[in-house]
């Protein structure tokens, strides 16, 4: 079945497809802020009234906090490929932060030059919008679906997804598929798609170390006790070595060691050390010797203080020894690493690095796995045929150093792998002011989403 | 000249004394609040009448802060010992602080269980107090001074007496003294007074590590770009080897070796381990190798964290790599470490451990030398023979850890000797809520500094 009559379908009417679009982008779905949880409950039967109207069998499933939907092509047709996608996507946004930095009100869609400035337009409601809108063109210029197509969408993303786990687990035989569909990342550069085909995992600790009963002052006892601050900047200092290598005993054993495919790709998705630069505003380069930016920051594990306080930190001097210090510390992890057993190794390494003479907690607040998607697989060749064909150059294949626990989630629960294609620019200003996408990468990603579908059929 | 005759007078009149001490302690002398200007410049004139009362030359000393008192005998007359002392005491007192700690009002001094509870009754007014009833007793028994007196008295001590080093300077040929006389220390114990002979000194920095020009993503950069707080920590746990010595270069080469006697005071002094951790609430002992807790915290340099900030500190998760790292890192010298010189060593060895990959500021913040007076000094041993006199046990000589920068300064500008005769308990709350001081202790201390002003005449 090919996508042609969808496309001219779509083409034709596409200025009603955008006002969708902005009617979609004026709910107000800040799923942190609890006043907004009726919002969130609109925009879910919106949604489901568009699933409907594209003719599939939608429904709301109320979770302990936002609900989700989903919808269902149904039972495979005669003539339907034996494939199932599950288009995943969220319709939940994050806070607009401070209002006076932003040009044009957040929940009041507005396009200017070519994009449209709204919170949620490109994280996640204008990507999404494709989906939704690709499969409604389908419907009505064709009459069969080329493979099963199923909906879930979720409205706690920008919360960490609480209940989506259970969700799943809960509803698996529904959600059965052979691959999980999303966009929710971005673009290598304006003409230049992307297929996200990997993420980090995250390990995130919380170090507490308790000294004195109370701050001392630091000329009485300055020397004759344990200082839980610099107790705390040795234990910190003692998980890298010289060469920027994380210290914890087998933190590196089950890395992957990276293919010369892998590698020619990353090299393919680029970042150079003066782009690095550039982008964050580093006075030099700085990582693990024997890589590269784009590798140390994706295909590598990495160490991070995220927080530290301990101690008088106002203006001037206070001769203080400190009766606590604390430290965030996150990892990111890489395919391969279990991460418990970081998780364990971490904790035995700083107990090991910490002294006898002040007390340690560690917490742990987050615990992911890395994801990594096979590039050889049929839906990850349709999907590149696909973005190929809808914009200038063809996609890259790109490596997130960021975290998605949904991914490896979906890859154990359901056992699918998950196609990311992304439509949204690198810098639209996700989570911050303004945040932007582009009408004609909307068009083009509804369009590519149906050559992506056409593709599926014949896999 | 005995002091006996002298002494009776002051126990006949001890309520009337004790009256204007009650006095004394009524000026809300607090110097670090504009505020009470006016109330530390009455107390001043107040010191400047109690001081012309006692048959002295006295006078106010402006400074661009709060003013200074000054008084002398005048030069010596026929049958006077060829010394001079000059007594230094402070009447500005630190801020009340949370007046609801405060069982009676900080400035409405109350008598309990013998003691007097009131902001600055130990630190200094009670203890300056028994240097000014003392010469008063002398004066109504004697015709002539034992020894050439001289007071200083200032108003700027606990905001940094940042104007006495300039008026000390000034006023060098009216200020030369043989002896400086202090009472602004504790006894050992309650029945064991002590004769503190030398401080630490302080060298305090502050560190400042940037990194990225704004907090990143620590997923999508983690890895790739230095992280300031990785950094200050490696920089603070570079200076502490694993014997807990300091390796900044240099360090020791300048510290006066210990001998035997000052060994054996020290024991004297003694803390033992087990007063350590009840005083502090530390779990367990620490600090160099090879030396008692005493003397890591009196005749040891140390090097102290006493402020760390960095990135996200409240509850739960973000995962930034953040743009700034600061920390205050303060260190206690001993006698013969040149500030100066440690602080080009600190500073060298920062920048040694410091990533090129962000950029460093050092900012020094405070820089004073130790001081440690000669055990065997006439002086030293005629305030030895009188606390011994005054008290059930015989002194000890202690070495503080804390820092008193203008005893280096008195020591370089007059040539003089400091000698600090301590009359309040080491728990009387100096700083803090309750600050009280035993009436017991102004009545022996005041009988003390008579007993001393007739040995100062001997010898």
């Amino acid at each position: 079945m090919t996508p042609e009559s969808a496309i001219a379908a779509f083409d034709k009417q596409r200025e009603a497809f955008l006002a969708d679009l902005m009617t979609f982008l004026r709910f107000r779905t800040i799923s942190t802020q609890p006043e907004h949880a009726g919002d969130l409950s609109e925009c879910a039967q919106w949604i489901c009234r568009q699933l409907v109207a594209a003719g599939l069998a939608a429904e709301i499933i109320p979770t302990a906090g936002h609900p989700a939907v989903f919808a269902d092509s149904g039972p495979p047709e005669a003539g339907q490929a034996n494939i199932t996608l599950l288009f995943y996507g969220h319709y939940d946004v994050q806070p607009t932060g401070d209002l006076s930095l932003w040009d044009t009100r957040p929940f009041e869609p507005t396009i200017r030059d070519g994009a449209i400035y709204a919170r949620g337009s490109a994280d996640d409601k204008g990507q999404l919008m494709t989906h939704l809108t690709a499969v409604r063109c389908w419907r009505a210029t064709h009459e069969r679906w080329p493979v099963r197509i199923k909906f879930l969408i979720e409205g706690e993303e920008e919360i960490g997804s609480e209940h989506l786990p259970d969700l799943v687990e809960a509803n698996r035989q529904r959600l059965a598929c052979d691959y999980v569909v999303l966009s929710d990342t971005s673009k290598r550069d304006a003409d230049t798609p992307a297929l996200t085909y990997s993420t980090r995992g995250l390990l995130y600790k919380q170090l507490t170390v308790d000294g004195p009963a109370h701050d001392l002052h630091s000329g009485q006892y300055g020397g004759a006790v344990a200082n839980p601050a610099n107790v705390l900047a040795a234990i910190i200092a003692s998980l890298h070595d010289a060469r920027h290598r994380v210290t914890i005993p087998g933190f590196y054993d089950d890395v992957e060691p990276l293919s010369d495919d892998q590698r020619r790709r990353l090299a393919e998705q680029a970042l150079t050390e003066a782009e690095l630069l550039a982008a964050t505003g580093s006075p030099a380069p700085a990582g693990e010797e024997g890589w590269s930016p784009v590798e140390r920051r994706t295909v590598r594990p990495a160490l991070d203080v995220n927080g530290l306080i301990s101690g008088y930190t106002a203006e001037g001097a206070a001769t203080i020894i400190p009766t606590r210090a604390m430290a965030k510390v996150s990892m990111r992890l890489v395919p391969n690493q279990d991460p418990d057993a970081i998780s364990r190794a971490f904790d035995d390494a700083v107990q090991q690095a910490c002294s006898p003479a002040v007390r340690l907690r560690i917490d742990t607040f987050g615990k992911s796995a890395a994801y990594v998607a096979p590039l050889d697989s049929p839906g990850m060749q349709a999907a590149a045929k696909a973005l190929a064909r809808s914009f200038p150059n063809p996609p890259v294949f790109a490596r997130e150093g960021g975290t998605l626990p949904i991914l490896p989630m979906f890859k154990r629960v359901l056992g699918a792998d998950s196609l990311m294609l992304g439509f949204a620019m690198p810098n639209c200003n996700v989570h911050g002011p303004n945040e932007f996408f582009h009408v004609r990468d909307f068009e083009r990603g509804t369009r590519c989403i149906l050559r992506f579908l056409s593709a599926a059929g014949g896999m």
